[in-house]
């Protein structure tokens, strides 16, 4: 049995479990400071621990941007996010000392690729990329079987894209105004029609899927001549938008203009809605404490 | 001893050795047809055997869109290039046939990638992009010291990038005119000042660099924001220009803002210029050539 917590911006959700239809305990807490916020979620694990579920590790998809690279002294920390008082917090310490097992640390994206990855939208694919598209805009990627990793991680949402013909709207991003999410994430989408996305209806409904679907189709050009994966995932609750999915489709296609060719890429099959929606982030928590436990396991054997 | 060829779009590199500075023998091709071209390369090959030169293996380092599934009947081949005549041409193929060797194919910028990470500007890196600038754009990448394949394989130049404020120039690129590739590469350069890019002088060199440092660093922020490379290597003849590289790094800092807020990013290692020139294409192709070898080998102990 593995524990796992999806460690959002605005809620953290633990779990208990093997996998999305096999979630044993769910705990869902909204997200105050950093210490109260990762007390509330061990006392979920320590309780169900003396209760007796065994726990052979755990695993974290934290909102970021975070530390990855296990050489680095702030392994398992989210570094410099704008979110007030959690820069500089050490996320996966505190579990690994409290708990005394394995832990995996990700980003909150990256989980939810892994969880498409093995029981969604992207099974059986090598080479894939996850993008969510909601208050934020975040990328995972899986390359060659492996979680695509580097100095750091990739940041998706912050890619240039190219501007719709006559969208002047400046942008929301605090660090690029313009990027990929200060155009078409939730709250850009919010402020350009003066109501949070999910409330529109009719015209402005129809008007803000064509928009999204854009920039979605934007992101999606420069992420793909990038990375040439085999297919694109999209979750996130501007995904769910009507419309959204089918206007990217076409944009896509009328984008990349026929380069470099291949036939997969207007095919419907290479961009889709994700399938896990939001069990994805937890339910990829636990393939990280999974890989955290064979990991564990090759560590014991190799020193033993 | 390993055989390679840098198979561009003008010109074929036919090289037999271990590395840049362990080259035995050369020969230069002007591309023609594909046939000739590719018998004259053979030609060179088949005389340095007869004449009592081991080869265990070849690699080649291809001009593209190139097929790289090894499962896809046209593996191998040239895809859908805008060259005249060459569009569907096998090239792995006929070397196969003639030689009777293992045969490795990739990109030539992926095999040049690999020559800069193994004897050039990334050597000891993990995951690094390799770019060049010249008479196209192109871009090859390792992730986790592998290169980075998927559907298709990397296809960089062709990203979009932000507009340098009061730049109106309209593009170059046939598929989608204002790309970084479109505005950015040697033609382009040389469309905007009338003149060949490696001609200009004074005060139009000095904006060129400027000009081509813009878009390099809007290339580069959108690939980092993608793959998290730990470091950006630029070769070809427009990575040259005096002031080109110093212009990109001052103009990635401003781009990228402060956000992920990684140090590395603003330091001059992080975008750095290439360190074989020429040699790294030829180079690379023997490390394709040796790669392909391995693999020939791990076949026939699989099976023996």
């Amino acid at each position: 049995m593995f524990g796992g917590v999806e460690a959002g911006g605005t809620k953290f959700v633990c779990v208990i479990g093997t996998g999305p239809d096999a979630i044993m305990e769910t705990r869902r807490i909204d997200v105050a400071g950093p210490a109260e916020s990762i007390e509330a979620a061990l006392d979920f694990f320590r309780r169900a621990v003396a209760a007796g579920t065994p726990l052979a590790a755990i695993g974290i998809g934290s909102f970021g941007p975070v530390e990855l690279r296990r050489s680095n002294p702030r392994y398992g920390f989210i570094t410099t996010t704008p979110k007030p008082g959690w820069s500089g917090t050490d996320v996966a310490g505190p579990f690994a000392k409290a708990l005394g097992i394995p832990v995996g640390f990700d980003t909150d994206v990256n989980a939810a690729a892994l969880a498409e990855g093995r029981w969604g939208a992207a099974r059986g694919l090598a080479s894939f990329v996850y993008l969510t598209l909601g208050t934020g805009i975040g990328g995972g990627a899986v390359v060659d079987g492996r979680l695509l990793r580097g100095l750091g991680h990739p940041e998706t949402g912050h890619i240039a894209v190219p501007r719709r013909p006559g969208d002047t709207y400046e942008g929301i991003c605090p660090f690029h105004g313009d990027c990929f999410e200060g155009l078409a994430s939730g709250p850009a989408v919010g402020a350009r029609f003066g109501r949070r996305a999910e409330d529109l209806e009719g015209a402005d409904q129809a008007a803000a899927a064509e928009l999204v679907g854009f920039y979605l189709a934007a992101g999606v050009r420069s992420i793909t001549y990038t990375l040439a994966p085999e297919r694109v995932v999209v979750g996130g609750g501007l995904s769910g938008m009507p419309g959204v999915i089918d206007a990217a489709r076409a944009q896509l296609r009328a984008q990349l203009n026929g380069y470099p060719g291949l036939t997969e890429h207007a095919e419907p099959s290479f961009l889709v809605p994700a399938q896990l929606g939001g069990r994805a982030g937890p339910a990829g928590t636990l393939i990280l404490a999974e890989q955290a436990a064979r990991l564990g396991a090759d560590a014991a054997n190799s020193t033993g």
